[in-house]
């Protein structure tokens, strides 16, 4: 839905409220789609949400629950009485469950839990303590397992029975009596062979399977390179506790996409999307990153005074200039090896092709840059608007200006690699720590090459 | 395979080439996947690449080249016989053809339409023909249509002798005589209903649908929305034509993300990955940008130079603090909604709650890094280093500061709105050219602060 299309189902809807006309509001929402009816709610003033909320089915109302932000969740679920919170959660699919849970204070995960069956309970406790951004935490318990003894037939049986999520039937898995992974089969195969044919003899065995502690973003890869509908998830003991299918993945892309952006603006990643963040949540994001910066980039204070004799006004003038030159070459390195990274497409053991890369084009850039420099001080500033920039003034700024570009992409392309190599997260070093570090490194440069080639000034 | 594995193999492959065992090499890759082969031929020298490409049976041979890099495509395509080529070709889903035939010389694509069929050649002319990144583009147009005449047990008799792609069947679409789009049957329907039912009585006939010239990431963005396995694409007269699958999407998705990625540190997106890119290449997509930047950020130099008699070299000492402080305020604003647009979490009419909130932060954020500003240079480098930094330079430091970042702020969350606004790439303007801006802005404001309020110095 459109963006006008839902503004004026808004202000239909609230007509309705205003004439209290209840009766009139349900069949509007009814054939909406979960996500647009979500995006409605949020619309709406928060004392009609629960209103307009308690009107729905109760299938579109589970559904539409889970589309919902976690602040407006977390205020229906204040308001629900037990069977109202029962009847969502018993439609909702355990992954969701657990999705909310997470976010919700104890009080009202108490709640939920307590409405649960005693089977639910324990999943969703065992779901609970995988680490932070694991397969296990994305998985979706429910799928279909078959017996290898089985037949075409049967497995078609076993699957109208089931009738799980429509994403989870498609790619069956087949187990043996400890619910070991033996193999994999898909409906289309079910689909191609006739009814009394045994799973055995067309099932895939070269099954690829992740564990349940494998990071999320892996997982993302694998089912990507690999072009996979569903990956399925096994313990340590190699028991499939669960699968992961591909739109999940798509999640989970999107999201490590905007935590690397993020990261790279120096900024602390929020799963809330920037209009249900609050002021103090995004001021607490960003403000560390601003302080730690700003007191670095002091430094640069620090060696402007020690060399106040030999920079003069004119020298003074271009620093700005080298810097932010400097800074932009850094960066465009260091965003690009750390998105390479993070896709996989280099790899830590690539790092003497990308230094030899790196230097080359450096060069290149430098090079270029350094002589549009120095025609542009000399002809234009020097003549044109008559400023006195001498010759060796113009070279100092060019020679100083391609060291710095060189140094700048040097580090650029190292310190991501060097991140990974620690197992630090290379977004958080790539653009502005880097832009700091080579903004000190050129100052440095700029004044010892002036002290040298300026010997007389 | 990880890497490591992937690394054995090769060695084990080219041990036997140098042995010339060729037939032990076959058995070897027979069951890898794909993907695996296909970074395993790049591996190897490019004289024995097309040697073990020509051991791979006629399936995997085909599904390999997709997998492969264009240059590895084309120095293959030039060696292949008419015959070869044809039998690869064949072998292959429409989209994958078309992928290729855009990347390579007209030459090679010549070839390739010779040795199609009429029918091929026709559906390939008429996708070459859709926008750049349009739905067309991307779509397939092997998909299962049905008739909504039909009985279930006729959509599985279609299905079967269709059997197309894994992932083309699971969703099929209900056309009238005329190829119009009237409604949607999912595999999972037809398992859960009786032989005998009509088609008609179980489809959904409210189908979402994109038209061919729909950009490709707002394809990604609705299917990820609404959770969708596919997405019928349709003409303007309303025809079905092709569907979207979800894993088509994954790759929209990945890719935006790092061509955005590359916009905001100002490179030049490419399609080939770093390690693919010559080195001509890498400098083509970055030295535009570098010049730009490095022209626009010579204004800072004129400023300086006209307000030399105001700016004292202890003043002096505190830009590059002052405008990188500016820079990244101004990026961390400008990344985060240019993010939020991309996937649509913010919508240029929100754009006077995004003002709203930005001011608040950046008076929260400004009013603490002034006082931390204030406090380091007057306690700090004033007293504890001996610094003569009075309370006037100080108080002048700190307030241009706090006016900085909130102009930093308001121009970061302004300008990528106005961009889309003006159908223009948010991405591009997002990070340097906004720090390009704050620097120019915040040394102006700087010197005029300090004119007024060190009318003495």
């Amino acid at each position: 839905m459109e963006y006008k299309e839902l503004s004026e189902l808004v202000d239909k809807v609230s007509v309705f409220l205003q004439e209290k006309n209840f009766r009139a509001i349900k069949p509007l929402l009814e054939d909406e789609k979960p996500q647009d009816v979500a995006l409605l709610l949020e619309e709406l003033p928060d004392k009609d949400m629960p209103l307009v909320f308690r009107l729905l089915s109760k299938e579109l109302a589970a559904d539409t629950f889970v589309e919902m932000s976690t602040d407006s969740q977390e205020m229906l679920l204040n308001i629900f009485t037990d069977t109202e919170l029962k009847a969502i959660f018993d439609e909702m699919f355990l992954d969701d469950t657990v999705d909310i849970i997470e976010e919700m204070p104890a009080s009202v995960v108490k709640r939920i839990i307590n409405q649960s069956d005693a089977e639910t309970r324990n999943q969703i406790n065992e779901i609970l303590q995988y680490p932070k951004d694991s397969a296990g935490t994305i998985m979706t318990v429910e799928y279909v397992s078959l017996k290898k003894s089985w037949t075409v037939h049967q497995c078609f049986e076993r699957i109208r029975k089931t009738a799980l999520d429509k994403e989870t039937i498609y790619t069956c898995y087949v187990t043996d009596e400890k619910r070991h992974l033996i193999g994999r089969v898909t409906v289309k195969d079910l689909l191609l062979h006739e009814n009394n044919v045994k799973i055995d003899d067309i099932m895939e065995t070269e099954v690829l399977s992740v564990e349940t502690t494998d990071d999320k973003e892996y997982v993302a890869q694998q089912i990507s390179k690999y072009d996979l509908n569903a990956m399925p998830v096994v313990d340590k003991e190699q028991r499939i506790v669960g699968i992961i299918t591909v739109d999940d993945v798509l999640d989970v892309i999107e999201q490590e996409a905007t935590e690397d952006i993020a990261k790279m603006a120096a900024v602390t990643p929020s799963t809330d999307s920037y209009l249900e963040q609050s002021v103090w949540q995004i001021w607490k994001n960003r403000i560390p990153w601003l302080l730690l910066l700003m007191v670095s980039a002091t430094f640069t204070g620090l060696i402007i005074n020690a060399y106040e004799s030999t920079l003069s006004a004119l020298l003074f003038a271009c620093v700005p200039m080298l810097m932010g030159t400097g800074g932009n070459a850094g960066s465009q390195a260091a965003v690009t090896i750390t998105r390479s990274l993070a896709i996989g497409e280099v790899r830590p053991a690539d790092v003497f092709k990308v230094i030899w890369k790196e230097l080359r084009v450096s060069l290149l850039l430098g090079a270029v840059l350094a002589i549009a420099c120095f025609a542009k001080l000399y002809l234009l500033d020097g003549l044109a608007f008559g400023n006195p920039y001498t010759w060796e003034v113009c070279l100092t700024v060019s020679i100083a200006l391609l060291i710095t570009i060189v140094i700048a992409k040097l580090i650029g392309c190292l310190m991501p690699i060097l991140a990974k190599v620690c197992r630090l997260d290379p977004a958080v070093v790539a653009s502005p720590f880097i832009t700091t570090i080579v903004d000190i490194l050129s100052l440095v440069i700029y004044c010892l090459i002036a002290q040298s080639v300026l010997p007389a000034i």
